[in-house]
């Protein structure tokens, strides 16, 4: 059965990878699943038939017959258990795999996020150049610590995994800054992962949603 | 085999169920498993031996026999795989359950922590009380989602979950504001949660950490 996953009909970043539909899209093009797209303004995300299945209003959603998910961590380990290419076959590889999906998420993302939205939304704040540069100690912190775990290894831990598939898609929000080129084997690692076919085969097809709507 | 987690020595609040071992030791309560603690000074959090094993110097961290893993949310993930109590047999109930421990983490966590960070951080700063305020209508704009969500039922999606545990870990660092008891919902759910024997176990043996070290 091909899932639906959902995406934004206006992205903030005009499809340029940085949606969290891109996770999914990813992860589904490395195990070679096709899927179907529906689109959502942002004022559908709020209305109850999106709130039914994403409490939250948020996107990306993945649909797949009687199964409803939410959460781009969740979707993307949910494909990775389904799917070979994802998640290693020995059970304690497996779980440190899954252990990187959440240090993405939950210890790299945060500051990361944050740097963005403070970008956006307290531009005009009189704490905003503090805070910036609070958030950019802080990320530097973090990359500090992955860039010497990562070393001159190809991937965090031993194959490619849904673990880097999240790590790098939370690099990437950096990718406008100077901040990950301080660590150049973080940013051959961002670029490694660039280059991979499936990474690319999402990328065109998120772009493609922005591309061919009308700018409005 | 019996595993080891890590947990603070000297607990930024002294043993009442904040410090993010809490999860894990919860979660082995639940499903009856006994386990070890290793404690840790914030020095030792940044030596190689326990970098090894965290690549971020945090806790709590979970060792048993030749699986080293880090991430609250991954050992939490991996206890429920393995022992019965935390997660549904039906596949999509469990994906779902797996869904709400990355909403959590994810979507519920960053303000509420950006909270306590801040009010630790930022109290001697110009922008506290503008700050605080912009995060507190963060939280409450997940908080309404949440509450709306839950309704009357007794915990998120059917019986109690991994996914219970982490949300109700996250909201409970919200217990000492006012914020959690605009939703009388979701502070019903919250204190469902500690009365759980298993909860209760667990918050005993942080506590006891404190307790049993002369403060210093």
């Amino acid at each position: 059965m091909t899932p639906t996953i959902t995406a934004f009909e206006r992205s903030p970043d005009r499809g340029k990878g940085l949606a969290r539909d891109m996770r999914v899209r990813w992860a589904l093009e490395e195990v070679g699943q096709p899927y179907d797209v529906r689109l959502l303004s942002f004022k559908a995300m709020k209305e109850p038939a999106h709130l039914a299945i994403q409490p939250f209003g948020q996107i990306p959603t993945y649909e797949e017959g009687d199964l409803a998910l939410f959460e781009s961590g969740a979707i993307v380990l949910h494909i990775a258990e389904r799917h070979a290419g994802l998640l290693p076959d020995d059970a304690n590889a497996r779980a440190r795999a899954i252990a990187w999906m959440f240090a993405a998420l939950n210890t790299v993302e945060p500051p990361i996020f944050d740097r963005a939205l403070c970008k956006i939304l307290e531009r005009d704040k009189p704490w905003y150049e503090q805070r910036l540069r609070y958030l950019e100690d802080s990320i530097r912190n973090r990359l500090e610590r992955l860039s010497v775990r990562l070393g001159d290894a190809e991937w965090l831990d031993g194959a490619f995994s849904a673990g880097d598939l999240l790590m790098v898609t939370v690099l990437l929000r950096l990718k406008a800054s100077d901040i990950l080129d301080e660590y150049p084997n973080l940013a051959a690692y961002v670029a490694r992962a660039e280059a991979r076919p499936a990474y690319k085969r999402a990328f065109d097809a998120q772009l493609a949603v922005f591309t061919a709507v009308p700018a409005g």
